[in-house]
């Protein structure tokens, strides 16, 4: 990760491109990167996302780098700890989904009638 | 990354998820918390999201825990190393993107009358 | 309107592709080409946003029309009618965001205390 | 169209929001109203999503009509006739996918070989 994080900010500097990458920015293409996976399944039968053809996943793959690469310079601009943050995020996860009352259901929590005070809504 | 990844699985298989988690509707619920990471974003303007504040910042480091736990998870159903797939892609990138021809400028490599034999368009 | 959405349906019919256009596949698409409008938009200022090349926005013009034909599509298969659910939110949101209390300041409607019994939360 | 268009007009003056309206910002704003409809069918079958139960089909119909509004504004500022946009890319999607040869197959038209002189890619 910090070998990544490291490539990246050489890539960035040596093109002159930090002047482009505000987080307003990099969101937005994150969310275009998102979408070239996206592309990938969206004629696909769940089956079938299960198990690309070589060509297709080595493509994916290369999308998922992608994502990767802006996702890692977003949180590094705004100083936060990637792995970090989605440990955290497993955290409160935990709790907003408890194993015993989500079993095999899979819907939005507020369905679930779980919400606690100081919940983020959303 | 592996205690993360660990921790994802532990968390899906507690839950009995594992079912609605196919590659297909990774990526869908990828896009979606993408676009939390956007909404934050999309009335500021660039300087205002280089600057947020500290509420404000904390609800971004969750949606992008949240991004994280899904790439981290899709990356994983597809047997593809997220560290390693972003490294990759960083050396494609950069013969893409050769920083005497894009100093300074924000284009698509296509508009720079870059292509190879055997380049994957798009 | 009505001599697009038939457009629309001859034009899946003869590739007999009524098949993959299931309402989840449907926003799938939509969600891809919404993206390639952002990628226009990504690295441009504001200003610029406003403000597009000849050839850029021919380009725009063409994503802005497929995110339109998949979007008549989607309402189609789901039996709505897409005029009359936009206007429909219009009421919605007039109730949402009172222009006495929200003029000028861009922010979710959460964040201004308005919450009724009975609103959808998100 | 054009009352929605009026009404829209009437709603962004009324809150002195067009200060927050740039191009940029709204296909930024439509892609979180997208992501809003995806959520939806995320964890759903593909059947499943053909056949929603009344609740969720009228919460659908509400996100369907944001998409729809903002949709109509960002053409409105560029300029363009929505329905015109989409007629026109009907035009130019039926010659990239000749009904004989795509025929009951969903791939990207550069799957098919099929590639002309002044073909935008992508």
């Amino acid at each position: 990760m910090d070998n990544l994080r490291e490539a990246i900010g050489r890539f960035i500097a040596e093109r002159d491109w930090d002047q482009f990458h505000s987080p307003k920015n990099l969101a937005m293409a994150l969310s275009v990167e998102v979408a070239e996976i996206v592309e990938h399944f969206q004629w696909l039968t769940e089956e079938q996302s299960k198990d690309l053809p070589p060509e297709k996943l080595a493509e994916v793959r290369e999308e998922i780098g992608d994502v990767m690469i802006y996702l890692t310079e977003l949180a590094d601009k705004l100083d936060i700890d990637l792995v970090e943050a989605a440990k955290a995020k497993m955290e409160i996860n935990s709790k907003k989904y408890p194993a015993d009352l989500v079993k095999g259901r899979a819907s939005k929590y507020t369905d679930y009638g779980i919400r606690r005070k100081g919940d983020t809504i959303c």
